[in-house]
C-alpha cells in the first residue's frame, strides 16, 4: 500500500445520490483510487456524463464492481438487495464491500445472507448528511468533521478492515468500529428517534402557530423535510429499537411536564442547565 | 410623521443584550429616531461606549426614558417589573411603550397594573433571535425575514399601534396582533414546547450515543444551547399552555410508536409525508 500514491487500484461506488455522489467527488478530489467506478441508473447517467466526474460510468452493476478493490453501495435499504444479488457473482474473495445505510443488523445478514463468508464485508455508516438528497446536492466535503460507525463481519481481516477506516478518514471522518446491534441502539436514540419527534412535532402543531414560526423552530424540524421513503425504510428497519427510546423519551417528557405543572423552578432550572451543558459540549467538538 | 425623516423623535433601548443590542444597531443603522437612548447596568457601560453605537447611555433607567417617544424594554420576564416601577414615573401618555419578551398575558397584566391606562402599551415579540446571548452577538441584521407578533393594550390608539408596527417593519420584521392569550397559545406550540422538547431529548440520550452525534441531532437540539435562566422563566410564565401542548404532543407520539410498532408502512409514510409537505413549506416563507 505504502509505494503506491493511492488507497486501492479501483473503487466502485454504486448509487449517485447525495452519499455516492459525495463520496465520488472525494475520492477523485483526494485521488484515493488510480481508476473510479459509478455503478447508475440508466436515467442518471446524462447528469452524471456532464458532472466533470473523472470516472467511467456503467448502468450494468456487475460490470461497474468487477476488478474494484472496494465497492461503496450508497443505495436506500430496500435496493440493497437486488444490487447484491447481481454483483456477487462480479467479486472475488479480495474484494471489499461496504454500504452506507442508517441500520445495520439488517445490512449484515444481507450481506452475510448474499454474499457469504467469501466476501470481505464492512458496514459503514456516516454520521454525515443533509435533509438535501440527489447528486445535485453533493458535495466533497460532506464527511469532513464527522463520524463514522464501521460494522465489519466477524470473518473479515485487519487488513480490509485498515482500508475501509483509511478510506473514511482519507474523507475527513472519524471511524469507530461496533457490532450491528451496538450501532442500531445508539442511533435509535441519536438519529431515528430524533427525526420522528421532529415529523411529530411537525404535525402535531396547528397550522396557525406556522404562521408565527421562528429560526428555533426550523432548526428543531429541519431533519423532517428529509426524504419521507428514505426515512420509512431506516425507522421500520430499526423500529424496535426506536420504539424502545421513544417510550423513554416520553417517560422524561412527561417528568418535565410534572415539573413545569406544579411550577418547580429549581428542577426546571437543573433540567434546562443540564441540556445546556450538554448541548454545549457538542459544539466544541 | 411623514415630514420628518426619522420614525419618532427619541427612542430609549433598555437593556443591551442580544435583543436590545441588535434593536440599537439597527435603530441607528436605519435612523429610525433622532437621537438613540440606551439604559443599561453600570456594568455593561464601558462595552457600550466601545461599541461604535451613535447613542446616548445611562444607567438611571429614568432619566433613559425621560422624552422619549418609544421606549423598548429588552429585559426577561423577571426583570420588568423593577425597571417599570421606576420608569412609570418618567414618561407621560404620550409615551409608547413595548418589550420583547416571549409570554404576553403577564407582561399584559404588569404594563396595566403599573403603568396602567394612563401609557400607550404595546407588548412586542420579535420571533427571532439565536441560542447566543449579549451584545456581542447582536447584530442590526437579526429581524430581517422574521415576523413580531404585537399585543396592544385595549386602550391604545391607532397612532400608537401604528408607530410600533413601522418600528418592526422598519427593522426587516413584519407584523401581526394577536390578544395576549391567543399569543401564548401559538408560541407555546411553535416555541416553548419546542424549547423543552430539545432540551429533553438532550438529557434523555446516553452519553455513549452523544459521541456519534451527527448533523441532524445538532440542528434538533440547538435550541437547547440557549440560556436556562431566560428559558426557566419563559417556560414557567406560560406553564399551563406549554403543559397543554405537551400531553397533545405526547397523543401523537404514542401514536407513531403504535405506528413502528405494529410496521404500518402506509401509516408512516403518511405521517412522514405531512411533515414533510409541512416542512417544507416553511422554507418558501
Amino acid at each position: 500500500m505504502k509505494d503506491k500514491p493511492w488507497l486501492v487500484d479501483q473503487i466502485t461506488v454504486i448509487g449517485p445520490g447525495l452519499m455516492g455522489g459525495s463520496i465520488a467527488k472525494a475520492c477523485m478530489e483526494r485521488a484515493l483510487s488510480k481508476r473510479l467506478v459509478i455503478g447508475a441508473r440508466e436515467d442518471e447517467l446524462a447528469l452524471l456524463k456532464k458532472s466533470g466526474l473523472n470516472a467511467a460510468f456503467y448502468n450494468d452493476f456487475g460490470l461497474s464492481v468487477k476488478g474494484s478493490d472496494l465497492v461503496v453501495l450508497c443505495v436506500p435499504l430496500e435496493a440493497l438487495k437486488p444490487i447484491l444479488l447481481v454483483i456477487k457473482d462480479f467479486i472475488g474473495p479480495e474484494t471489499i464491500v461496504t454500504d452506507v445505510t442508517s441500520v445495520k443488523r439488517e445490512v449484515i445478514s444481507l450481506f452475510s445472507e448474499i454474499l457469504t463468508e467469501k466476501v470481505q464485508w464492512i458496514g459503514s455508516h456516516p454520521m454525515a448528511g443533509s435533509e438535501k438528497s440527489g447528486f445535485e446536492s453533493s458535495t466533497s466535503r460532506l464527511f469532513e468533521g464527522s463520524i463514522t460507525i464501521l460494522t465489519p463481519g466477524s470473518h473479515v481481516g485487519s487488513q480490509a478492515l485498515d482500508i475501509v477506516k483509511t478510506f473514511w478518514e482519507k474523507l475527513g471522518s472519524k471511524t469507530i468500529t461496533l457490532s450491528a446491534e451496538e450501532h442500531d441502539g445508539l442511533v435509535s436514540e441519536i438519529s431515528h428517534l430524533p427525526h420522528l419527534l421532529s415529523a411529530v412535532l411537525m404535525t402535531t402543531v396547528s397550522l396557525r402557530s406556522l404562521t408565527v414560526a421562528g429560526p428555533g423552530f426550523r432548526d428543531i424540524t429541519r431533519i423532517a423535510s428529509g426524504c419521507p421513503h428514505l426515512w420509512k425504510s431506516i425507522l421500520l428497519a430499526n423500529r424496535h429499537s426506536v420504539y424502545e427510546a421513544g417510550k423513554k423519551f416520553i417517560l422524561d417528557l412527561e417528568e418535565a411536564l410534572k415539573i413545569l405543572q406544579i411550577g418547580d423552578e429549581k428542577a426546571l432550572l437543573e433540567l434546562l442547565n443540564k441540556a445546556h451543558i450538554r448541548r454545549k459540549g457538542l459544539d466544541k467538538k
